[in-house]
């Protein structure tokens, strides 16, 4: 049965899944870049980045490049709140935002954005399309599955849409990896949960020489 | 230069370091114990937990009974917040409260509870001495310090009293070890940091079987 996946965000010792203050200068929040300096130091995250990953690396690849690209397998669609899609709050105005990526963004799929202001579809390079669902969190993950086609659907984040569908028991596995800086202020990750904190336990735990890679997975999955 | 240093003290994936609502039956809150099931599971627990630890090992210690054992060298005093001392809140009272301990706590040296409320020294088997301090955590520390006769001090906990000498910048190291469970609830262990944040760096991260263990250091450590 297919799944609903989180893959590879990325936690602060206190908590912090994104710093504050996001805006169109600081889409992780300011200092939530140091979140993700493991990626962007990774092969994975070299190419991801469109920057020159020159060539692949002999041997095998690193703990931190398997855990990120195991979150590339058998996606079929991916689901992201608003705040994820772009820095915009209320109704979308005029501007063209069409997301963080660029013209050609990483999903090459259907992305399904929360959000309470319709707008119509935007088609990119590459194969990435992005919907705006504003029927609610089940609706999103209805169309999600159904884009999929039997492959399994990723939550981008931020944090609370995470947690939007962890508190509803929803989500079967979260890869998440604790980097151990403080960050101090920010969106907590596992916050609001609610008695849904009962429904995870761990079931693999290694650390790479950045991170702790922590994979919890649903009791009943 | 005598340290000041914070060991195994555990969080959660949420941050906790205690469950909520401490009580004589729950002196890690409720759900806390939960965060300590990995020194219990040690060669180190049981030995301090007085049960029958059985023959030593063979072999090389675990690197959870390293990281247990390392908290206890070159550890001259201790000091901890009074709900790590008891459950008792406000005045005194009657009761003949000893700690958590029993009758020979295994600190074997002289312990400072901070306190608002004023109590005799109480001397325990095995060398322990509860001191009660009134006058604050930089008087506890500078007590502490001249107890330790040049030997480093520990801060036990629990995590307000962690975060007030942190907050100041007085800590010199913090081990923390991160369990891979949500708690839900309870007392966060790095919170209220403020600026201090920006203090500490992660100086060494492994992996366990069942925990992270991160040990922090003052920058200009």
């Amino acid at each position: 049965m297919a799944k609903l996946r989180v893959h590879n965000i990325a936690a602060s010792l206190d908590g912090y899944a994104a710093g504050p203050d996001q805006g169109i200068d600081d889409p992780l929040g300011v200092g939530g870049t140091r979140l993700h300096e493991w990626v962007f130091a990774s092969d994975y995250g070299r190419r991801f980045g469109g920057g020159d990953a020159g060539p692949a690396p002999a041997g095998e690849p690193s703990l931190d490049d398997r855990v990120l690209a195991r979150g590339d397998e058998n996606i079929g669609a991916t689901i992201m709140g608003r705040n994820m899609f772009g820095p915009i709050r209320g109704p979308w105005g005029d501007e063209d935002w069409r997301g963080w990526w660029g013209p050609e963004p990483p999903y090459h799929h259907e992305v399904f954005v929360l959000t309470h202001h319709g707008h119509d579809p935007i088609s990119m390079a590459g194969g990435t399309t992005f919907h705006f669902v504003t029927e609610g969190p089940e609706a999103a993950l209805e169309q999600a599955f159904a884009a999929a086609g039997g492959a399994d659907v990723r939550i981008g984040g931020g944090p609370a849409t995470i947690q939007q569908y962890m508190r509803a028991g929803l989500v079967d596995e979260i890869n998440v990896a604790i980097v151990p800086l403080l960050l101090g202020a920010g969106e907590r990750l596992f916050a609001n949960l609610d008695g849904a904190v009962d429904l995870y336990e761990c079931a693999e735990m290694a650390c790479s020489d950045s991170v702790t890679h922590v994979l919890l997975t649903r009791k009943d999955g």
